[in-house]
């Protein structure tokens, strides 16, 4: 009545991606500052020393940042495809921009102790904080493509099986560097960053980038 | 003259939506900056257990974090049928901004008090803030709904009324938890988190979606 | 060649209206950072008491949001009429935000002073933040409106004539809270309150609503 | 299939924009939390010269406001043209959009350092991450404009040529600001403020505006 279900349905999930994108955008911008400025520095001491020292907060900076700019892309190529809304999704998309919106936590986290003690459990923090994310984008994503639920009924069936391939190896990406974290923080942090450095090869996801457009190049 | 009363009235209500989803996505994410790095921890102590001990952080960080969540989507609902604008409507969403930009305050203050002699006054201010934010969003919707004053004039009445019914429990519910949170802050807080929970049970809501679009499964 | 002039200027004012959007619906939820949970408290003190002894956080918060508010609100009317961009109109709109923007740090000045012998300058900082912003207000408007240099030629010359005035007494009325802060902090944030609360009267800014939109009632 | 490739492709820097402008307008924002409200003043001490003391940090807030924000409307004049995206553009974007974030770290190092004996350290992480700023910029229009790889077809070439040229200039400028800072923490600060005062003098950037768009008036 007062617009077609299909109209409706496309603002929907127009609103939701236009919601989801401020939330990456804030949680990307908020990690900054997590990185302090030295205060009080002893008489000796010199500033770029100071800097210097605290490089876990740079590194977990730039590692947070990447991931969470890889998944607002991975969140982005979701909603090309998904183009209705149901409770449910709003649900599963609201618990993953709850995880978005933690990062910066695990982040402040690893900064603080990667050097001390208690590196592991922080770097562990960390990656249990993405382990979560990654599978509840399977979530999402599982129940919005099930007998194309949610999709854009003119989805490429062969666009569509190659993110359910994908998305299904995040979780046991990320537990992987997860349980290296039991052994080595900086070697679980290493691996996140180049988690993220992958991404940025070219070849690999540009492929799949085409493929979910249903690319004549296939 | 510039344009008909029509068009500008939707650009309006489209300007108010996307700074008030501005506003809800900014509130809600700066909820994790409550969530503390445990620092200067004593020799003894392990992190895994500081981090463990701040549980009412996270608690309350999830609670207030759905607690928006639900809000931003039931703001939605509200301007799917409101397509004009006036002074009032601009001042009454602004107070139920303030609401909303308010709650990270209160959440501090229960990750913070939760577990001390003064929880109780934590859990009735976090509350306090919703019951007010519920009646907030009853008075806008009974002033746009009036006579129909500013909603879509194709509206479904019967989705009208839904809404104005619905609604009407909202600050009853709050209250409830005020109350409760004069005995038990945690039961108090528990009942936070179960409204937000019982949002995501399918069924209801959904149902109450439809009937807003005036769906013809009714 | 690329597009025509006109579609090209109506996108660039868009994307002005929508940073700078963000910029007041972000600066506007900042503003609760200033408000601190109140931390170890003695023994003998209760949280209520502390709670309630920062009161002018709380007034600073409200006043603050207000007239943040109200100055979106007017952005909002003057962009209803600009419709070309130059760089002098970025530049200025940029001072413009570069003042709201500020409005936190004044507005934690305010909650931190009132009640301490020094409350006089912070109440003249925070309201000579205003009587800046507000010249800045008529600043960007006269120069868009001198001989419809930006404005949508289709512009109503009453309305535009209308905002010419109104606009006009803004840094007047600013100074005049600016002055009173001289003798009494708390008599001129009262007054910054009561020009906030002036305006959810409804009447008067009704009416300039619609004559900024030519009208028919007039 | 889904679409057309190009409406897809207009679409996609659309949101790639859109986030990108959310970014700024945060980072933007967050800069006042870098200005700290005096507190625990000794009973001699008047707040007024306790606020003129950190001038520093009012000068590095303005600098840093009126730095990003010209960034952001050189993001924007590339985005006119630029109307292709790929994987390498997002990631040539993340990184730019990285030293956007990065940029409240080095102001709050410059607020707190400028007087002390460790100044020109501050002032050289803050131009440092103005240089790399720069380079990244390049290297995005560069990769972005090569054989018109993600280029509107019909861009005019002298408006890519324009900016090609004009471009290459950031690096050296801020390089000669950095080096500057090496003998003067102040006179390398003091060249950033003129840096970002020469772009409000009309003329020259007004011309490059024009002939973004093939201006006829050329």
């Amino acid at each position: 009545m007062l617009t077609s279900k299909e109209t409706f349905a496309e603002k929907e999930t127009g609103r939701i991606e236009a919601f989801s994108d401020g939330v990456f955008a804030i949680a990307i911008t908020l990690l900054v500052l997590d990185i302090k400025v030295p205060r009080e520095l002893p008489e000796s001491a010199r500033l770029i020393d100071a800097l210097l020292a605290q490089w876990p907060a740079y590194f977990a900076f730039v590692t947070s940042f990447a991931t969470i700019g890889i998944m607002w892309i991975n969140h982005h190529r979701l909603f090309n495809l998904i183009k209705r809304s149901d409770q449910m999704l709003l649900v599963l998309n609201g618990l993953l921009l709850l995880g978005i919106t933690f990062v910066p936590f695990p982040t402040a986290l690893v900064a603080e102790y990667i050097g001390h003690p208690d590196e592991r459990v922080a770097a562990m923090v960390y990656n249990g904080t993405f382990v979560v994310t990654a599978i509840l984008f399977n979530v999402l994503w599982h129940y919005a493509a099930y007998k194309n639920r949610l999709l854009d009924p003119r989805s490429d069936p062969r666009a569509v099986q190659s993110i359910t391939r994908q998305y299904a190896f995040g979780p046991l990406i990320y537990l992987v560097a997860f349980g290296l974290a039991f052994f080595s923080a900086t070697a679980s942090l290493v691996m996140n960053m180049l988690l993220a450095l992958s991404f940025a090869i070219p070849g690999r996801m540009s492929r799949s980038v085409d493929s979910t457009h249903g690319g004549a190049n296939d």
